[in-house]
């Protein structure tokens, strides 16, 4: 009987192998499902079937293509908006075995109308729930956002409420596996925390602890979450199923000519090397990603019908970038320029550099500010809130490009972040609109309160 | 915060990491030390501690090896039976922190009597302890076995009782870490199942449930456990400190002439094939040992100053049971013959093989039994115990070697076991010793059970 | 300037990865192509040519799949028997080049019509001819076949005749690629060298050095190959272009249950195992087809219809073997099972062995026949013919299902081959057949000959 | 009967796995040894002999530690300038087999005075040489460089010129396999060309066409070659015998804590990224080496016995560059630092920034000189005379710690070279040496060549 958890960095989903003896069921699978197959042979067990805990809208969900290669029935809660083409309906009350392990369903709407929990029973030992997987209802230290219905934001608040009190009558024994930690956008205030019980939560989860179901409303409904726009493209496609991720050797490395060539066409260059690399040289009209970033940022910055140039170090790079992308459904990748700089501009082709200054630069100009200077802190709303510098001009790096008109073009900007990577990126977003007195904050808010005396 | 499983097949032992930030620590290194060094690098943590939960028995530790590498300090509870040249002591109400998280010991004695658990606890959100190390103390569905030290067997088994005591005052949210799973020598009852709370075993594990602690004492004292003399060997090597596993490029590929050179020489051939590879055809005075079994079996049969020959499929087998080896401290590993019994034959060379019977025959055996046949099961006693076919012998695959005293060297033998495995190395062992009328029963008890009418 | 060989065994067919600076081409891929793309881009090339030296029969050409995947331009030498749906025709005296690399094309027609050479300049440096890539016109130590035209076997041999005459003139310091290796079916006496000049095949090929035309085509004509059937498909194949090796995630590991019904479906059971594997235990009705022989012999013994299941030792071995099979074009592969006979056994399913003998066992049958009694020996005929144990009767294995007609079910069998691997297929043929009295003389002709006083 | 070419990169060292059958010798190795040992397991071949060509002064010889791995035996020419303690001598006339293949000795002196080659054969179809392991001897459109012994140029340039005699007697059809490719230190006129025989370079080799010996003489007397420090280091760890390269596992990564203290204990950062991350930021007192420059330039600027801190994107490239720095002796690595420089400036930390510059202000400042401003090329004096911009100084980047004196302190400085790489290195030299006005010529020579009208 073992469980073995997948993270996927970025958007810090977490899926699940399941299983005993010769069956395994996968919870949540992304898109590149190949790691779901190479466990379960581990484990000398098949794939018989594919749970969904709600139909996600961060990512693309890769049960339908599993579905397809393991002939895994794939199952998934009641009430999603629309139907979901691949899957059977599963409710309260209703189960599959794994072997020993005994799989029943608890209904846990609030974050989704279609929110399941699929809780764990050992058939042999018997006793109560030995685990549970919790989807985006329970997380470690939070739990699950609940504006996706902007109609009915009380409703649904209150239908998590019930769901969480479900989850925590499972008892303290329960271990419970949620589908994401921390550093996804679905949840603010997730634990660094991997593993947790039903009773450590109901020991430490601020929100699990709140008592009142009214007081809980007014909380969650106070809350403030961003959705990127590529929500509803995921959403869409994970009605219909989508197609496997794509194959890992279609990236084309291109050479200066073919390069060029895709810039001609139109494809957008986006550069995932380090914000350092990119400060030092980049090919004009480069949009600034950081490989860590793609799917956090990507879904905010670039148009998904755009055919995508990735600059990156290596093909390895190239390659992890892909696989970034495709996860949030961006397919459209025309190849990837590995060459290096250098050699960019020994072909004699013009590059760019981007001008970074230090946080006594920052320190300098904010006693003695220059003329239209505006610093730009592009940070989520609540940790510009947290903490923030005196006179920062606040602007979330995903709101930026549909907030341009509002910034003056020939004011001078330092954009600043956590630590400069974001910031690099808002620095780039400018340049790409035809800001030009542009230059990013290395170490940002890190640098200002690791130097503040 | 994150805890990563690392599991050893054949030994049935668990390993982890564990760590916050950028700091981790090994909970019972095995000796083959790459994985968690791989591991901590993933997590991007440096191993600043080694954590042993006891003196293990019943394979190589890798903590000084490992310690020498990452400059490490390795923590070993008090009162072992001789000092731990490589470890420093640490005692109950003594910790570490690693990031975030809090490591507090536990003196849990019993099992061994410097056996210590590692408390987890999350230091920002608070809580009571969230994880625990048990070591051989506590186990998924059974406790630690209290035979090693033969003078005090009643003192070390209630000793064994008040450390669970402990462990289970740390509440049911508690997520428990073994130091062994099902399939270890370490306890017999273990469940299949490879995770769990303090509050699943307080309501399922058979021992953990025992409330009296007489009650408790004389259920411990009367279980049977096999100590396999290898132990020895390793109870010395782990207060010492060992050298790393062989340099995995160390096994040398054997041509035949470099193969019955070794042979010459007195070198024990190992063949670690399927037990029908063995049947279809072996070098005579081979020993059947499939690699599965090399860790189990191992330090009964064979000598660990022997040089040992690896007859295998491939070089990619041999040098898994090179490693299995190693981690029971069998390190003289002379070479590998992988060419096949084909090319063996080709070269003029003899083979044997060895007779198998199906259920069937055996039936037919038993219905009018042959003249001076000894139906011989090789299984452990538990095992024989639970279920037996009427007339069988038994003696332990463990003590095959040592009781060929009392067999008829001109009976005619069939050996069973639970599927035929056990039973092919332990008509390997007779026919090593001379015994020329010996057939192995494929499918043994597991056909016998499944073509009951 | 570089040139990569890739070996595929069982066909030892060689292909080739050849190029300068950011240019390469394939020369004769195989339908797994991952292999060129990771070597080109090793190298920092893109491949835009695709280089076919004939239309090949032994194996599925991997050049549309190719094609497909980087978007190179396939060519092909003109007079094919249909036309190539997916090449373009190139002619002698036409050429490319990748960076400083001259490639021109020399038509060598003899072992196909559409044979033709591709020549390497060193665009630069200048010289003569630095490389040719010879197809399967000239080979190390031999020269193609030339019995793909029965109509008219005397003018194809001349043929070629004038084509070796084409490539020796490129000059002695000129390197040959040829297309296939030692052990491949497209010639028989090629030597075991992988590397040669023009220089060198003057000096030392048998049939290079015939300088008389009627002599060489007396010799050629003279020659005997074996056509296995699936040569006509593989020609189909090859006209159309296939689709790419399937996807290596494809095959499913089946449990007891899958593989009962498997075998209920009408699945041919194929055993991939070693022969003293398949000896020790098989399931009923499989074919013994050890790995390396699948590409050589599988085209022979099973229906390219028929859904096969892979019995292997382990996953690794069965999707070797899938990729054997998928390089000859037979795709369906069911499923594999890899839990052993043991297992098998112990499920309670029935199991067979296959008996095998010694050489002293065949010596003592020579002198003293038992009755009714046939040694069989399946080589090909010219091993027979070069060395064979008196009274043996000959069948060559691919010929056996066709001529089990001419033999008597109700004799005795002792098979032969080389080394007993063969032996063992043609062991397995037979009693998939119905013939119950057979063994195999493991060590087959090699033990013969090392134990000859 | 099989030749594999092991490429090291940077060094453009080749190396070699030669054999038949089961046996297999391995030519002039490095110091990382596995890559010999893979590919004799994958052709079924042990290791019996190790060959090496010459004393190797540009990186550390693996015979030794090959030789301790395998029990091989290793050969080496006579008159070595002091005994090799872990080579058996072999001479002209002298041989050794390996199968079918024969090797013999052909002394070769000139570039050393221990100079041999190997001479293969076929023993099995005869002929003449099939080829020949050259060593330092002859190269693909080159032969070696003279300037190992000052006292006696022509002298063994004489040598040089009759060893070649005795090369281009083996005849046309003989392939070579010399010890370097393009790129090497040890030869400038090498081809691109990775395969040759001896009638292609008879063909085309400038060097080897020339008939006069006095001519000969003249040419290789008038050749300038570099000769970095580190080759004493190596001469004379190739005489007593290395031990073999870390252990991969050994590189640790630092924390930033851990950077600093490495920082003030005197550890030299060497920082290997891409010369626009460097230029982007980096850590004050890092020297640029980008990790493809690390055994070509490490041995000139940097001191073994400095503990190197290296400073890379990811451990990956960092355990790349350490592999680099043993191959050439450098094994004093004390850790790695890979979080990028946004953590680096996000911990409050400083970081630098090195200035670049585009061939268009380079034109601009060249038309219209900035005051005290040197336009200074660090390539080599070969490149530097076959293309300079006018006003250009040249100093040769290995020679530039040595030639600070040279430079005035107070000028500002832009400095090129092919692309911008070395020239990075070069501006980093300048920087930690105190010079504050430098930037660097990104593109160099290649963006002016391709921007001249």
């Amino acid at each position: 009987m073992f469980v073995e958890k997948i993270k996927t960095p970025g958007l810090a989903q977490l899926s699940y192998v399941v299983g005993d003896g010769d069956r395994a069921a996968v919870v949540d699978p992304r898109r590149d499902v190949d790691v779901y197959i190479d466990i379960s042979r581990r484990e000398g067990a098949q794939i018989t079937h594919i749970l969904e805990t709600h139909r996600n809208e961060d990512l693309i969900s890769g049960a339908s293509a599993l579905a397809e290669i393991t002939g895994a029935t794939v199952l998934h809660g009641p009430n999603p908006a629309e139907p979901i083409a691949y899957a059977q309906t599963i409710r309260e009350g209703e189960g599959l075995t794994l072997g020993n392990l005994g799989v029943s369903v608890l209904e846990t709407p609030g974050h989704t109308d279609d929110s399941v929990s699929y809780v764990l029973h050992d058939r042999e030992l018997g006793g109560e729930a030995i685990g549970v997987f919790t989807g985006d209802a329970l997380f470690v230290g939070d739990v699950g956002r609940t504006d996706f219905y902007p109609d009915r934001p009380e409703e649904v608040a209150g239908l998590l409420f019930d769901s969480l009190q479900k989850l925590a009558a499972l008892g303290d024994q329960a271990i419970i596996y949620p589908a994401h930690g921390a550093g996804s956008v679905c949840g603010a205030g997730m634990a660094d925390r991997e593993f947790s019980t039903i009773g450590t939560e109901r020991q430490t989860n601020r929100m699990l602890r709140i008592e009142d179901r009214d007081e809980f409303i007014r909380r969650k409904t106070a809350e403030e979450h961003y959705q990127p726009p590529y929500f509803r493209l995921m959403e869409q496609m994970n009605t219909r199923g989508g197609n496997p991720a794509s194959d890992p050797l279609a990236i084309k490395p291109l050479a200066i000519p073919d390069l060029k060539a895709g810039m001609d066409d139109g494809c957008q260059l986006v550069d995932v090397r380090s914000p350092e690399s990119f400060a030092g040289a980049h090919i004009d009209g480069a949009l600034s990603l950081p490989v860590g970033l793609v799917t956090t940022y990507g879904g905010w910055l670039l148009d998904p019908e755009d055919q995508l140039i990735i600059v990156a170090d290596n093909l390895a790079q190239a390659r992890e970038a892909e696989i970034h992308f495709s996860r949030i459904g961006y397919d459209r990748v025309a190849g990837a320029f590995t060459d290096g700089m250098a050699k960019w501009a020994a072909a004699g082709e013009p590059f760019e550099s981007m001008a970074t200054v230090s946080v006594s630069t920052v320190k300098e100009r904010l006693g003695k500010p220059p003329e239209n200077w505006v610093l730009l802190d592009v940070r989520k709303g609540e940790e510009f809130r947290g903490n923030a510098i005196d006179g920062a001009r606040h602007i979330f790096l995903g709101h930026l490009p549909g907030q341009l008109a509002e910034l003056d073009r020939d004011a001078s900007y330092t954009v600043l972040c956590g630590s400069g990577m974001r910031a690099m990126v808002g620095g780039a977003v400018l340049r790409k609109a035809g800001w030009r007195n542009v230059d990013v904050f290395m170490g940002s808010m890190g640098a200002w309160t690791n130097t503040a005396e």
